[in-house]
């Protein structure tokens, strides 16, 4: 068969099935929804008069977020990415350690290990949960490092490997608990980087609690949002004090006196955006279920076809599905761009997954390990439209 | 007398003349009235299901402040530390550059240069404006720094002087037009740290549209408020490219690939955030009226005593006096921790000035010129209670 005819099959497959499911005009890749006490709750809190960092709902959530995640302390602030800058800065990164994450991620991730003047070392993942392969991990940096005075050490660098961040792809969880044994092994702090992740769970416990931190994100674009927002996930008290400490431009506590100890970041969330995150977290299961709900539909609308598949939650997990996912078989992945700049003109919002970081030109120099699946599913993966109005709307 | 009679003498006077001129129980520092259009607003931004940072909250509110300060360009970021971090990216500070700043004023105007890497180099500041001293910089700088390349080089340390941040005390203007002079003849970026000086303008012109860039904070002990948020003014097309890029993770333009070129942060203000501030700027000249006139009125009740005086705002300066400040006679500085600790104890909420940052241990090693005014001016200064409620409300 010809190209042309091709890419039309593809994208007429896609087109049309979610066009007569649905009924809509415009399928949006992620919209929030507001049918809880969200204005409710911010008229409250300009009622209140305290809409800054200091307030009854930035505590609310928190205390929210805890009892969802079971994570022993919650501490809110203003985005995933100052998120994981604290916890950074928190397991003490120093200036050019090596902080082993996925290529495979959005740049979010990896930011903040700059902002440290940390390196970041590119690790695979694996198709079955599109996050941190384990067993390749394991053997790499067996290969890699050497442990000296019980530190990590890159033989090839010389450079300490501080940090693993582990980012659990479009909400599907990592293999979190073989990731954490290695860590373990190889005393290397755990971060779990669950921007995406909210609401998902594996083997029964919350994704960002099995690590030293864990990062939630609650922008615009997220299972539940508070337009910016993001929360740090430890149960560890130490940790805990101290990124908060650092989230208050380091203030010593003084009955009157403005005295700092260290450089200090202003990091923490305001209490109008907590107030929207309450409300959206009241309802997170009927979202939860109905994003759930969205991948059974598309599974089986797209059963009789051989062009890709739809993604599937791994073992063990209980996935939010964020993103809807479909792979391209290998035969068809030249067809990517197109069908995702056609459908996009057709009024569904589909995307590729972000491009490989290791692959952007200022982080061409970082360390890496062989790639061969972050590129591969670079060339595969396409994102549905996810929003939870598709079907509660 | 005796000591322990001054003390009372004092705390007695401002105690009693505050609480019977406005009768009420607590007296705040400054807190935030919320009267206009807020919860119209937000439940707009709610009902749009724009929340993040992108939304037409964002997009006014930039306008607004551009019309009202008339800066050519803003571009709205989650606070003023951010602000302030992204002016000096875009201005190329570079790691190990030295930036003049005052050491009298709040942390945030010192952080974001350490995230630069580069080194704060304290100078002093002068009674009559409590901003930096052009006089005593100019033959600072002409004594200590050399020209090179048409670079400002720091003779002694061997480093170059990138950039001067000039903060507008209280809200009361510097002397920035002589400044700015100093600035041009050393090759010196120019930035205002105008976070408290919203309203504040020195000849007709509002501060923070003298220099390269300017700084504006929406916190809520602000004079107007956006919960978290804070705004860039520049009137250079190419910086307000750069900070807008930098600002968004540094992605490229592009129908639906993720392509970030530099290292990049999440810094942008939400729409909910952004719907507080433009409704709050709709009654900024109510609340300067305000504020002018609870200036007025401690002018009048302190004029009969002799233990210290209201400042006033500079000479060709019209002030927002964001925060009303007494400085104490010489004679009397020894009391000024046990007054500021009995009168909030009183309910008449007072602070010192912030504790000079050159004094702050991670500090002590920083460049700094003879900084005898702003030791002094540490032990002279208390605000008193701000907010426009004592008013208004």
């Amino acid at each position: 068969m010809k190209k042309k005819n091709i890419e039309n099959l593809i994208i007429k497959e896609i087109e049309i099935k979610i066009k007569n499911f649905f009924r809509k005009k415009i399928f949006n890749l992620h919209e929030p929804l507001f049918f809880g006490n969200e204005t409710k709750y911010l008229n409250e809190c300009i009622k209140s008069s305290y809409v800054s960092s200091v307030g009854n709902y930035v505590n609310k959530f928190e205390k929210k977020i805890s009892n969802y995640t079971k994570s022993k302390y919650s501490l809110s602030v203003i985005n995933g990415t100052s998120a994981l800058h604290l916890t950074l800065l928190a397991a003490k990164i120093n200036k050019n350690d090596e902080v082993l994450v996925q290529s495979l991620t959005f740049v979010a991730s990896v930011n903040p290990i700059l902002y440290c003047g940390a390196i970041p070392h590119f690790v695979d993942v694996e198709n079955d949960t599109l996050g941190i392969d384990p067993t390749k991990l394991e053997k790499y940096l067996e290969y890699i490092s050497i442990k000296k005075n019980n530190k990590c050490i890159n033989k090839i660098t010389k450079r300490k490997i501080s940090a693993l961040v582990v980012m659990h792809t479009f909400g599907h969880p990592s293999k979190i608990i073989q990731l954490k044994k290695i860590c373990r092994k190889f005393n290397i702090i755990l971060i779990e980087d669950a921007a995406e992740a909210i609401g998902s769970f594996y083997k029964n416990k919350h994704v960002g609690t099995f690590g030293d931190f864990g990062v939630l994100s609650f922008n615009g674009n997220k299972t539940i949002t508070s337009g910016c927002g993001g929360m740090i996930l430890t149960n560890n008290y130490k940790f805990y004090k101290k990124i908060k400490h650092l989230s208050t431009q380091s203030r010593v506590k003084h009955k009157f006196e403005f005295i700092h100890d260290e450089i200090g970041y202003n990091y923490r969330l305001s209490n109008i955006n907590a107030a929207v995150g309450c409300a959206q977290l009241e309802y997170i299961n009927k979202i939860l279920r109905s994003k759930r709900q969205i991948f059974k539909i598309y599974k089986a609308l797209f059963s009789n076809q051989n062009f890709f598949t739809v993604f599937k939650e791994p073992i063990y997990s209980k996935s939010n599905y964020w993103l809807q996912t479909i792979l391209l078989n290998d035969e068809y992945v030249e067809y990517k761009n197109v069908i995702i700049s056609k459908l996009n003109d057709s009024g569904i919002k589909v995307r590729p997954v972000w491009k490989p970081i290791h692959l952007l030109k200022h982080f061409k120099k970082s360390p890496k390990m062989n790639l061969y699946n972050t590129n591969l599913l670079y060339k595969k993966i396409i994102n549905l439209p996810s929003s939870y109005s598709l079907i509660l709307n």
